[in-house]
């Protein structure tokens, strides 16, 4: 969705920075800029890769049509040696980075982009954006899967944040192993599971509940939810099973005390005969109120506020540095600011278990190799061309096999370091 | 921008309603849906409404085309009268709303949506995607503003939110009181003034700091802005004078102590004789930061995460409900979720000096016309024919009157209560 028209989703220093660069002849530099996170969000155990893949889509389609061209040039901000190189634009370099579904945690190089100088700066902001949204939320995600111990979790946040974000939030949090998501282009433009049966307003429009009820049972079968809480939960669920009877797939509460709720819930459609009737939660939903509720007789979760946001964190802090310049590495040295400079090679090393133990990052080298390492870096784009990727489904279970990998604190909920060390070792 | 398409940006369970409800005759019963906020953000002492406009360009284009009812038909979504009574959707309804740049508290309503239950249902996701995220950004942005006291703030977020909602967050931002922003598809969409020179990749780029400067300046003439905080921001000032001379735009401080660093700077260029040229500071700039530095010789803001993300609050806490169905009204009562049904009409409540003082919201009637009452609702489409709107400079120009208007505690960017009180009158 939305692969064109993207060459403005950026941000005016870029062009004029360009601008300067074609006239003292520095456009042409060979360049390598790198994506990281200088920290994670405070208290945050690990960060998630994801939306590298929408973002190679991109960058493939990234151009500058003539009405782009000509805004540019009527509001001032390209001459016109620039209006020409961007209409003769198209990314000739080198992408590689972390996979889809794969931890970072602060200086992992995520991302590694290599090329003439201008034509990766022009396309810093368009990266930052993608990488920036879709980390905050898939780790926002994966905190909550892990708090669901296997229940499975709904993604319907969509009218919680932007409109087109809503997609991007629904596949990230599908990659962070949600079960299923609520919004339709998401369905539509990657292939993840749709659901949803009805709101309040369905129950307000009809005359009274069991008419609500009995119309939805008609038109969808047994095999849906009946949402209770409208008027009365007790009563509620008393019509859901009268009208449906006893075989009435789920339930759902949005509202209310849900660790009391889901008890009497349960007690009440088993003491109906529907005891294989499951009960959504849902409403506010978070990490920490999923994980509360690991005790209660809950079936499925429904979060949205939480995870489009980020869950306190909805942006996941990534930058795009400048660190090679022909082959020589270069950094900013300015307070609280300092990096490494130099292409970063990255693995990670794990002891014979299986569990990672450490991040080990080399300036213009290789990491000594040792029994258990893995390479964290694959190639996006080689000369330009976009490289084969792996499926949705595949990164979602990388992501899944990552998680087990790391120490068991590094799934804590609770504020605390990153769950690994990075070692960040520069050019000899 | 993305007019079209929008229709799959949906959540699921709106269709599954529209097939029940076609099927049991009550898609056609006559609806009033309304969107409120419970509350505020913890602490907000105001809302403000953003995203208005661009909704409703987004609900007279919402259309399913061939290809999403497929999509809809093949994946289960829909059954065929369904699929026949999307293929010729469009809104037949009415529209009414506060005007952008309006404020509002807990209960304002501040959309109310007229028609059938299907059409109007169908509009949900949307809606509140799209209010949901400009209130959010426009709130935040306006204690920006209140706390830069009439310096120029320059959004410069896109890099840290979703790559489209970075446009809107733009447009929020410069509805609120910004200046300008980086974000080239917003200068095109909304004629928003854009604005950018340089970052640290661009002096990094070059054999030394002099040399950046010097092409920099080459291209974009004096009337710039220098980035001196790559290396040493008193050698870098010193760098920017002796290459572009005491007439240089501006200088930019992206990092470090930034109190310290205007008042030594300001002294430094002083020195130089670059007495006019001005101070720009940046980096995670939000209004409490921005406050700090009103004492300060700066002279104007870049502000990014902060405003994008809502500074705290990345989401309005907006609903949609059905408060009316064949003029009866209705509302759903469970726990810690009572409204007031009933379709509302609004004003504001003012003392003769033009000081806000309360809002009466009446359900189903007009209130008491006062002396200094002002209406707040207004007509956005009309038997599905959308109204002529005010221009973004005009709401722009109306939010700031607002704020005049309000007491001044409603400013403080303390925790408080909502600036005024708000009386909502139930149907007699």
């Amino acid at each position: 969705m939305n692969t064109t028209g993207s060459a403005l989703l950026t941000d005016h220093y870029e062009l004029t920075m360009i601008s300067a660069a074609l006239k003292d002849g520095t456009a042409d530099r060979q360049c390598v800029f790198e994506v990281f996170a200088r920290r994670l969000p405070t208290g945050r155990r690990y960060g998630v890769v994801a939306g590298t893949d929408r973002l190679i889509d991109l960058i493939a389609g990234f151009r500058f049509d003539p009405a782009e061209i000509d805004f540019l040039r009527s509001a001032g901000v390209i001459d016109e040696p620039t209006a020409t190189w961007l209409a003769g634009y198209r990314f000739t370099g080198e992408i590689e980075g972390y996979a889809e579904g794969e931890l970072f945690f602060p200086g992992s190089p995520i991302l590694t982009v290599s090329g003439k100088f201008a034509e990766c700066v022009v396309l810093e902001t368009l990266i930052l954006s993608v990488l920036n949204h879709d980390c905050a939320i898939a780790a926002a995600a994966a905190r909550m899967v892990t708090a669901a111990r296997g229940r499975p979790i709904i993604e319907m946040g969509s009218r919680r944040t932007h409109e087109h974000a809503a997609v991007a939030a629904a596949r990230a949090a599908y990659l962070a192993g949600f079960a299923s998501t609520s919004n339709l282009a998401a369905g539509r433009a990657y292939g993840i599971p749709t659901t949803g049966t009805s709101a309040h307003a369905f129950t307000l429009l009809h005359d009274d509940e069991p008419a609500a009820f009995g119309s939805q049972v008609a038109a969808l079968g047994k095999n849906t939810t009946l949402l209770v809480d409208t008027y009365d939960i007790t009563q509620g669920i008393r019509n859901a099973i009268a009208v449906a009877g006893p075989d009435l797939r789920a339930v759902r509460i949005d509202s209310g005390d849900l660790s009391v709720l889901a008890q009497q819930s349960r007690e009440l459609l088993d003491s109906l005969g529907a005891t294989e009737t499951k009960i959504i939660v849902s409403g506010d939903m978070d990490e920490y109120s999923i994980a509360t509720l690991a005790a209660e007789p809950v079936d499925m979760y429904g979060a949205g506020t939480a995870v489009v946001t980020g869950s306190g964190a909805p942006t996941a802090g990534l930058v795009y540095k400048l660190v090679e310049v022909a082959g020589r590495p270069v950094v900013k040295r300015s307070e609280n600011k300092a990096t490494v400079g130099g292409r970063k090679t990255a693995v990670r090393r794990h002891k014979p278990t299986g569990t990672a133990t450490e991040e080990i990052i080399v300036s213009q080298g290789v990491p000594d190799h040792q029994t258990n390492d893995r390479l964290l870096q694959r190639t996006y784009i080689a000369g330009g061309e976009p490289q084969a990727r792996p499926t949705l489904q595949e990164s979602r279970d990388h992501l899944r096999q990552c998680l087990i990998s790391i120490p068991w604190e590094g799934l804590k909920l609770s504020a605390g370091d990153p769950a690994i060390p990075v070692v960040i070792i520069p050019t000899a």
